[in-house]
């Protein structure tokens, strides 16, 4: 399948590389393709500028939102998320309508510095807003509960454990239910929380995230609803 | 030990059961306890009235907030979280002064109908408003993230599975982990997310909780964080 991965962040390239190596054609949009190629300093996390990543893996193209957009099939947003409605504004409604559209996405507002709260949070989700504004999307919310390594990898974390899916359409949350088998979970751990208003309780486990993080000092670990089976 | 038990809901009623069962002499404070007794309907969730629950449990004895707060050596609010404060107030800061507080409420707002949200929420958690309001007791959160038929028999759920603590007193947070010991609560099961302020993470699990519980149709299921060991 032809997949649009929207950021070029860690996460996205993560993704974009796992995609990649499943045999599907990749294109990364960002918004100004010959500036997010000329930076040559780590980002503000310390990873190294997206050109060093890219020089490993130039099967992936990158292209601006839009031309990303209108490649493919699906699209998978990995912006952050404070710019996702701006990026996902930029890829345009045309090029999204109809498709399956991933929101690996969460709001987090470093504005009042760390930890970061979410913003919304509570009433509303960025989940919500986005299947708000490309309301002829099928927004799929998921992935948004781990370290991008685990998405991708889930044997990273020993034993079982869970990915979340919300969203309105149960064709879309079928086809990334078998994304989601081609990264390797498997089917039992994916649980459906219902519609697109479930986002909001994955959004919200991002704080508890962060400071299991902060406790156990490394990002291998992942929630598991024990009992749900 | 002496425990007081602030708050007569499901919540409260099982702790305390929990607690006599275990030996131990146990007090619950209300606002107003003849108030309490003399209720004869079911509240608004089904759950039979005090008075019904108290006949079968008379080694509880039904107390003020006060008078109850005064008896405990340790004291346990599972008030509605937004009564909390006023509850801890009646209460009363000497009545708190030194002891261990342990905090198993949610601020859970049913103003705007349901589902719930949470106030406050990302900057700022219940287990810290009580902890600045009353400086001289010793907060632990826990228990907050699971039904309460859990909380007090981790065993329904098949499999291991998670209780967090948050505090900023390591001796109240050591005295805590062996009451959960003796709930059944394996001590590898515990987990020390950190000082009070990781309450807001504990806190705002709530909303995934619950609809989880909307999708599983049960309420026998809990948080285990895979990889923290």
């Amino acid at each position: 399948m032809r997949y649009a991965v929207l950021g070029t962040g860690i996460v996205g390239r993560t993704i974009a590389a796992k995609l990649a190596s499943l045999g599907h054609e990749v294109v990364i949009g960002t918004r100004d393709p010959d500036a997010t190629l000329a930076r040559s300093a780590p980002d503000a996390m310390g990873n190294p500028p997206f050109s060093t990543w890219h020089a490993d893996h130039s099967a992936v193209q990158l292209r601006t939102f839009a031309e990303a957009a209108a490649f493919g099939e699906t699209v998978v947003n990995t912006t952050a998320g404070a710019a996702a409605l701006d990026a996902l504004n930029a890829a345009g409604s045309a090029n999204l309508a109809g498709k399956v559209l991933i929101d690996i996405a969460n709001p987090l507002d470093f504005s009042q510095g760390m930890p970061p709260s979410l913003n919304p949070v509570n009433n509303d989700s960025l989940g919500e807003q986005i299947q708000r504004a490309f309301p002829d999307a099928h927004v799929v919310k998921t992935l948004n509960t781990m370290s991008c390594f685990v998405m991708v990898d889930p044997g990273r974390v020993a034993g079982p454990h869970n990915v979340f899916v919300s969203g309105e359409d149960v064709g879309a949350k079928k086809q990334v239910t078998e994304l989601l088998v081609s990264f390797g979970w498997p089917e039992s751990g994916v649980v459906d929380l219902g519609g697109i208003e479930t986002a909001r309780g994955t959004e919200m486990l991002l704080p508890v995230w962060l400071r299991l993080m902060g406790a156990l000092g490394h990002t291998d670990f992942n929630f598991h609803i024990q009992g749900a089976r």
